[in-house]
């Protein structure tokens, strides 16, 4: 992938600004590109619970440099609520926590505030290692799928959610694979769920794609089953917010029923459905997708859209954020360094 | 039913005026309560069209009615075109097409002027058949419920769209059943897909339960297989808009998704699934799915909703109004005079 076709395209959700984070505001998003410059932890974790800045990568880094944004700015006393408070903003992708353990180790080897320039520097790392792994998951995540469909010269691919260079700090992870793909000539299609409640895939993806000049078409979410029954799909991508240990994968809500969808909607022939997620969303610790918290927001995002009532007053909603697909659904698992199977 | 405490919280959506047609519009629910006075068949095709009348069995009555109307309010020469326009106002339901011809026969029967109280007293009369209809669904989907859920002592259900006396003429379909259920004291909860684009479960649904006071959660489409897979929900229930020779079943765009969540999503625990529909809603000179044509609206649906764009300029949607759900996935089709079973 050249950078001077690639990047650039669209800008980092996140990075840190001399002395504060800044963020890209993914809420005013596609209407406005409005950047906000965070400088204390109540701004950040306010900014990571209504979502102007997710994607597991992404949250990853937000993690890590906010540590470095409150030992910059804290005095040593409040550091450990403030990491405390940063590392629960969310609880359901688990880079967050662990991008503020990777900083926070700092804290540890370099006591008191000689830790800034080592905490900061981890951090940094983090976002550095969060491009290389998506440009390596771009490109092993292309070719697996040239290998499994020798047939199609180009490829229909269908996602959910964002998962691109807006949910990491470059490039991303499926929506990676999908670039690759585009920038190789062998993007058909892509077929884009809309992603309700909060719309990331009309919303974010969209622009993602229009920037780059991509073929791709948007669907309401329940669309997609119809669509790949019909033979309209080459193949699913999606992104992951928690693996657990057997290969169970938390992901954006929909993710599950695009899978079983993969799996059924066309008997006797499978899509194939792959999760792309960098070795940093694996979690060991967690046996299997029953030891999964699903984070349960507010009512409110379902009932409404952009602030328009779409019920009656009243309403009462269930808004699970994400859902669990098993490890049996899943074709398989393209990370930064292999591509992990259940079989 | 006791129609002292069931109806009459939701008006009839469609009904014959005297000498016009009056339709509640639909699009303007739930906020407000607005009637149609139409008069001509152009009014009355494009509010077919808008979706101001919708819903199989409702469809059918406005295609009798609406024949009526051609023959009050045009000169003979120009009923055979205003008929066919109205017949191919909307191409998926068979209903419409179907109680378009029922009227139509009288024209036959009783040439010219003199067919006008027959052709109106055919749609008065296919709008008793269908209340009647509803009626029987109510209670023998609810009894094969009991049957089928012995252990339950009250239901969690789940169903998408709107099937309800603003689908039908009263009472309605799948809703019907729900609402039978809860009028026997056996419904815990009936969680509805908001369905979008036109969010005919957050819109209409909603508002019919609300009316009866029913327990009741909205969600968006996308979070149906995480909850069916979690074990919260004891059946699926769904409308038809035609159903082919050998059972498959078109309907809203999404039932696909939840007919394969119901059958999946637990795995060796699969959640019954019902459609409930009419007779009027079987087609058997359609052989099977792969010959129903499915509506492709407008992609100004997707990328909006209540009229706000929800993705960047220039986004082109794809727009299926349904899909069809093989017979295989089908615990039963729940009709007014019986159950069809694929086994």
């Amino acid at each position: 992938m050249d950078d001077a076709a690639g990047h650039g395209t669209v800008p980092r959700p996140i990075d840190w600004a001399g002395d504060h984070v800044r963020l890209l505001d993914q809420t005013r998003l596609p209407q406005d590109l409005v950047f906000l410059e965070i400088t204390t932890i109540e701004a950040l974790v306010e900014a990571i619970q209504r979502l102007a800045v997710r994607g597991a990568p992404a949250l990853g880094v937000a993690g890590a440099l906010g540590v470095a944004l409150a030992v910059t700015t804290l005095p040593e006393p409040e550091w450990a609520s403030a990491i405390a408070r940063l590392r629960a903003a969310r609880p359901t992708a688990v880079n967050l926590a662990r991008g503020v353990d990777l900083a926070a180790r700092e804290l540890d080897r370099h006591p008191g505030e000689s830790c800034r320039g080592s905490v900061l520097a981890a951090a940094l790392a983090l976002r550095d290692a969060e491009i290389a792994a998506s440009t390596a998951m771009a490109r092993r995540g292309a070719e697996e799928l040239y290998r499994v469909l020798p047939d199609r010269d180009r490829l229909r691919l269908l996602t959910v959610c964002n998962t691109g260079a807006l949910a990491a700090v470059e490039r991303g992870t499926a929506l990676a694979v999908v670039e690759q793909v585009f920038r190789d000539g062998r993007l058909e299609r892509v077929i884009v769920c809309e992603t309700r409640p909060l719309l990331q895939g009309a919303r974010l993806t969209a622009w993602e794609l229009t920037r780059w000049g991509a073929p791709f078409e948007l669907i309401v979410d329940a669309a997609a089953a119809g669509l790949i029954g019909s033979g309209a799909v080459d193949a699913v991508l999606v992104g992951a917010d928690r693996i657990a240990a057997n290969g169970d994968t938390a992901n954006k809500v929909g993710t599950f029923s695009l899978a079983l969808a993969a799996r059924y909607a066309c008997p006797g022939r499978p899509v194939p459905f792959y999760v792309v997620a960098p070795e940093s969303t694996l979690d060991p610790t967690t046996p299997d997708g029953a030891a999964i918290v699903v984070e349960e927001r507010s009512g409110a995002e379902v009932t409404s859209v952009h602030g328009i009532p779409i019920a009656p007053a009243g309403t009462a909603a269930l808004n699970p954020a994400f859902d669990v697909t098993p490890t049996a659904l899943i074709t398989g698992i393209v990370t930064d360094r292999r591509i992990l199977t259940s079989s």
